[in-house]
């Protein structure tokens, strides 16, 4: 029972979640909807092997807008949305992760709705579960972590939004996640410690989770924040984790 | 890639994340694991439609443990998975949502790895997100919900755990999901206030996501803990979500 409004067999739009990048990883609702609808409009990092689920009938779209970077704007991605439906097509919106987690979902619903336009939206697995997966760690841990919380590390321009709960994110009772964060670590970091977050807590940076290039580092937040200042953030996405993590394995 | 420990033709433990309980929110590699494997060990909310997924060679083991009902001891589990491991046997261990959250999965963690018995994580899709999904919300918003955090409003007693950060509960800036909530919610959702999240701060319960009966209630913090109190929870598994969610739609 997919939330779906006034969907019919006119135009109208599934947003996918495309997971973390291994096609095992997607849902068999994605895959349907993959290899059934008439156009594709995907992300950067919803490519890769992922796009290979397309079935032959599809127009595909690469839209990309990786923050930092010369980018589609989201006026243009919305745009072509709205075209593409109300061209009578069945488009599916494929976006990287949980399509509901810091994916610009928002804007684009409201592009649909002020043209009317029927749209479903198709939960799939975080970047975040997956990070956490493949490093052999649970995300929450009964005495010691019992909140989880999820933060980006960037806002529209590339930078630490500083307007942040820092006690919320400096709690040492919680395991953190930070998206889009490899370039602010060191920045936020710093804040963190000084809202008093302990500074050989446990870190993790997950790069390229689930693609064949993956690497996990296991770290803490200063030495971590460390790395990323004196070698700079890998060419790759990468998710950051810390917290009470059980690294020691 | 998932993180595999000494994964080997012997015996061994797949931890599989089964989602919201709609089998199509399964992952390929879920699927798979389910077809192919001997034991599978699965919790009250893993079972239902999922179950079908499961092939006709695997021994099917019930070990519920539902907050607050009789249930089968965590030392049981434990017990079970080691014993079927070392027996020879590929053993799924089928936790609903995502396994990694509020799920025990270190406890079982720890237990494999006391006897040397190889395991893997394969996350899913977790309920928050797919009751986002369902009720057409992104989890995030850019201006004004740019922190997402999931918490349990139930301890190993059933009751609300005391300790939390109340501060980090009551942002107005976040989205948070509470998992096992629907018992405590009225006691939480008078300290929330008093805390200082206004009372008239949307909230969303979603009870029995991805299932037949799937029911979505739009409300208020103070409201939903009204009905809370004078209709008591319902019979069925449910998350509530506040924050500034776009219920308006």
């Amino acid at each position: 029972m997919p939330h779906r409004e006034n969907m019919s067999s006119k135009g109208h739009v599934s947003f996918v979640s495309s997971g973390p990048g291994d096609p095992e990883l997607l849902t068999l609702r994605a895959i349907r909807l993959l290899q059934s609808c008439d156009v594709v409009l995907y992300d950067d990092l919803a490519s890769g092997p992922v796009l290979e689920q397309v079935g032959p009938q599809a127009e595909r779209i690469p839209v990309g807008k990786r923050a930092g970077r010369p980018s589609a704007k989201q006026e243009h991605v919305n745009a072509l949305l709205v075209e593409h439906a109300q061209a009578g097509k069945h488009v599916v919106r494929l976006k990287s992760g949980d399509s509901g987690v810091f994916g610009r979902l928002e804007e684009e619903l409201t592009a649909l709705r002020d043209h009317d336009i029927p749209f479903e939206i198709v939960p799939g697995v975080p970047s975040a579960m997956a990070a956490a997966a493949m490093a052999g760690l649970p995300l929450t841990r009964r005495q010691t972590a019992r909140r989880l919380q999820f933060v980006t590390g960037a806002d529209v321009t590339g930078g630490l939004p500083e307007d942040q709960n820092w006690a919320a994110l400096a709690d040492p009772h919680a395991t953190t996640v930070v998206f889009m964060g490899q370039r602010t670590f060191p920045q936020m970091a710093a804040l963190l410690i000084q809202n008093g977050l302990p500074a050989d807590t446990p870190a993790l940076l997950a790069e390229a989770v689930g693609h064949p290039h993956q690497r996990l580092i296991r770290s803490t937040v200063a030495e971590l924040a460390r790395q990323l200042t004196t070698e700079g953030p890998s060419p790759h996405p990468a998710l950051i984790l810390y917290g009470p993590l059980a690294l020691g394995d």
